[in-house]
């Protein structure tokens, strides 16, 4: 048994409450190392008690390690337990508090401790975000649906894009576009910042209080959640809380007077007077000194900007926010943040801007989850640029599996781009059976399939401002096929829970193809990819009968098959 | 290189934010298996940049792995790092964000982000504890100083100890032994609880804002609080808020009216009405039906309870908390708790009785420490049971040591035993050898010593009510030889910097014996132990020089030394 390997611990994603009878455990071990493997538990206190057993099931597997999972419950949800791990070679060791132990008596052992399930920590997730198709919309580029607020120098829609540039997009665009949307079948949409603000992304706000009047006023705000919700879709706003822009009120008064102005605690300020050609002061990115940095541990800025994220959701009765730049401001504003939107409305929910891995962010009293980004380069990687292999995919997405509760997993925003990164059609040369191939695996894998306006549509474009492309509406301009795949995927993913809040395993992995299952009550959906150029034998587990939801027809897989160059088969099992 | 023992991640003990400026960061390896390791880093915004080198020092070894830590800054504290791996074998291996790397360019690397050090996240560590020397009082046998307001059936003092036995120990008690606790040196009282209760050791608490009258009453406890304080002592309180007694008047009340109590949704209620027979409610422990659990989660609960632990620090000045079965109530209760506690004294702190792993809680956003009871299982199977040889005990106390940031194993209260386990001397078998050795090492191991009433002059006893036993005043029948081997440590450690607040490193561990070094600044002490009844031949890195601390005389030891039985030497070195 490879010792090395093994793992555990008292603490979230390892051992977790998932309801107030229910433990979640995790033990971690060399991939393929362990035959079998056991939990003992009983009541902590129970000292005279039996150990009850249980075996563990393999939850996901990594390059490495396997990780094995398992759900248990005992009286008063205080917990005694350890394991015993049973390797290939029928050898036995158990692991407790103090590590790897061959004894001869369970008496010898000192078990792990969780000590109660305790209401207050117990992660609630939300079954509709499970349930959502999010749809992100850069707001100047969706539509222009009101002329008579279009900025100076708005450029003729789908003229060239610069970074610049003003298309006049605005809120009323997208109000008019609400039947496309629901057509489309998305069902959580997502703005990139509406708020006041001098820029085309508007992510330097001027005032958090004002719906930038070149996108409409707080009554069209209104108008268009309330038209969302009517259609059962739901909408969030994009917090930019890590800073603000320099013509915001409280900046413009630490420029104007320097030591004297109340607000020069709201900043990061190296010294007095602010300079900005010198950047004498903390900002977002690599200096951008229209973007001065917010000090959020400063009380009056947390109880600011806290007051603006309920404004919101009372005045408008937004679904929730996503966060921007989300890992550069505090865990403590986040908790104090989640604890205020979910105080106001107890379903919305929060969404970091997080480029990488996010677990202290995740663990349940910060977000609801992340933009995924990991899985966007995984899918790009393999997909795309076919930069790696089957296996170094499944790899790098059985690492985000491991390292998260399952719940927060199937909340991930799992997108393929965004307004922050080249289109995926662009990564993939503009060969769109790589994005259909790519789609069929992103409406099926666990998470929160993701669309960036445009892609539906064959939307392509570099990085930023080639991303952030006017939408084309002419319908003889879009491509009617992909959009209609897009639609089929999420018909198919909105009709079958399994797809939506099932679990995820990976059968097949194996020359460029990719086999999984995703399983809900009675309800068992296997996945079938050749991501290769060639017809490729592979090997099921076993012989497998079902209907392919593409067809609609039975088939039945034999244990070895062969799949066909670049296509996905989506099969419900039976 | 051992691929499977490596192990780095974005968070708390990996990487945190010591202070603004300086990110802290371990990796995990084989024990034995890297000659080096370097982090190359630089400013995450900063994409032309180079990146700087600094290598990585050993931090501590358990049995399996070996822990590294180097501490970096960088503008703006915004971090991308990874990890260069030197093997003995000269082999390199990169370790980024996505796992184990063997590269030819940086530039085919995928960085680890520490996005920002936020300054509400820094754990802020209170010196004050870390020079502190912890002296446990269980009040009903510390000392009867006011007889006029014993309770009934109050024993003669040193009678045979029973667990219902009361025997007058009082707050006036322990104010007349003010001067013995200066004179021993301890600075810091920890008293179980005091609050009204029925009990002799007041766990189950009647009313949480009256001192219990056999105690005293809130002026003496203003008393005893202001001469502690007169004397440069500090004082905490036990918080006993899992539960309460069951004549609260919460609890009183639900008995009483059942459904129509407003507090039936305080406490976990199977069913109404309250059996107390059956013991159809949540309890502590197994099923103390004078116990029931309070439910925390409920908003009321929490405000009622954060308002106690409010009105103490305000009203009699108290210095912090000891949080009675800390592991039973949610993160969230004490998060909430911590950030009360702090505002309304600064530098007041937050000990929970945890006996197991509690690295969940240790995080920095709730407990400053915890009565560290593995340090307690170690010296007691070590020294006085002498169950486990050296390695074993060095490899606990290094796992101790790894799964929690520095600044808190700084501040963890190593006990050797307390009111709810047998006496250390008891464990020893009563052989004050094994006891004066284990001081030796408590008073100079990282991590704040502690002592438990009567310890220092000899009181033994097996369990509860054994170890409860009076306090005993006749000097003659104290052991005046342990009492001032203990003034002896206790002033040993309180006047060496190095012992209270400097790093710990294991330099020799063999033969049963122990040898460490303590640095600060310039200081650096050498701790070697003897645990056996034989001379030992142990080897030392190099020879050294420096001043016995017993002795006040100037050792030279070469690199093979010969150490006496059962004998400690604390050598300042030169």
């Amino acid at each position: 048994m490879n010792k090395y390997a093994i793992y555990h611990t008292t603490d979230i994603p390892y051992a977790y409450g998932k309801d107030k009878d229910t433990l979640a455990l995790r033990l971690r071990a060399a991939r393929g190392d362990l035959k079998a493997c056991n939990v003992y538990f009983r009541d902590r206190y129970d000292d005279d008690g039996e150990f009850k057993k249980k075996p563990l099931e393999l939850y996901t597997s990594t390059e490495l390690f396997d990780f094995w999972s398992v759900d248990i419950s005992c009286f008063r949800n205080r917990y005694k337990y350890f394991f015993e791990l049973i390797d290939t070679q029928e050898k036995i060791v158990f692991l407790d508090e103090r590590g790897q132990e061959e004894v001869s008596s369970f008496e010898y052992l000192t078990p792990f401790q969780y000590a109660y399930i305790c209401e207050g920590d117990i992660y609630k997730e939300e079954e509709w975000l499970q349930q959502a198709v999010v749809y992100q919309i850069f707001v100047d580029r969706f539509d222009n649906g009101d002329e008579t607020i279009n900025p100076e120098n708005t450029l003729p829609w789908g003229s060239k894009v610069g970074l610049r540039t003003m298309f006049g997009g605005d809120l009323r665009g997208i109000i008019n576009h609400l039947d496309y949307l629901e057509d489309l079948g998305v069902n959580l949409l997502y703005l990139t910042p509406i708020f006041e603000s001098n820029s085309n992304h508007k992510y330097n706000t001027k005032d958090y209080y004002k719906i930038d009047p070149q996108f409409g006023d707080v009554e069209i705000a209104k108008e268009l959640v309330r038209k969302c919700h009517e259609r059962g879709m739901k909408i969030v706003f994009d917090a930019v809380f890590n800073h603000s822009g320099d013509d915001f009120f409280a900046f413009k008064d630490v420029i104007e007077k320097g030591e004297a102005s109340p607000y020069k605690d709201w900043y990061h300020i190296d010294s007095l007077p602010i300079d900005q050609e010198k950047v004498n002061y903390y900002t977002f990115g690599a200096c951008h000194k229209k973007m001065p940095k917010f000090q959020i541990h400063n009380p009056e800025v947390e109880a600011y900007l806290l007051k603006v994220a309920k404004y919101w959701i009372e005045e408008v009765d937004i679904d929730g926010w996503r966060l921007d730049v989300c890992d550069e401001v505090d865990h403590e504003f986040w908790k104090a943040f989640r604890k205020v939107v979910k105080s106001v409305k107890k379903d919305a929910i929060v969404i970091g801007e997080i480029m990488h891995e996010a677990a202290s962010f995740l663990k349940g009293d910060q977000l609801d989850g992340i933009m995924n980004y990991p899985f966007k380069w995984a899918v790009t990687d393999f997909f795309a640029r076919r930069s790696i292999g089957v296996e170094r995919f499944d790899h790098v997405l059985a690492e985000n599996r491991a390292i998260y509760m399952e719940s927060i997993t199937r909340q991930l925003w799992n997108l393929c781009d965004s307004h922050d990164t080249k289109r995926f059609l662009t990564e993939a040369s503009d060969d769109k059976k790589r994005m259909l191939l790519m789609l069929a695996f992103q409406f099926t894998y666990i998470g929160v399939p993701y669309i960036y306006y445009g892609d539906e549509i064959g939307l392509n474009g570099g990085d930023d401002p080639e991303c952030r492309k006017c939408m084309e509406w002419d319908p003889k301009k879009q491509d009617q096929e992909l959009l209609s795949f897009y639609k089929q995927m999420i018909k198919l993913r909105k009709t079958h829970p399994a797809l939506q809040t099932g679990d995820y395993k990976t059968i097949l992995c194996e020359n460029n193809c990719l086999g999984f299952t995703r399983n809900a009550g009675s309800e068992s959906i296997l996945v079938l990819l050749n991501n290769s150029d060639d017809h490729e034998q592979v090997r099921l587990p076993k012989s497998l009968k079902g209907i392919d939801l593409f067809t609609d027809k039975e088939v039945k897989l034999a244990s070895t098959i062969t799949l066909t160059p670049m296509t996905a088969q989506i099969i419900k099992l039976i």
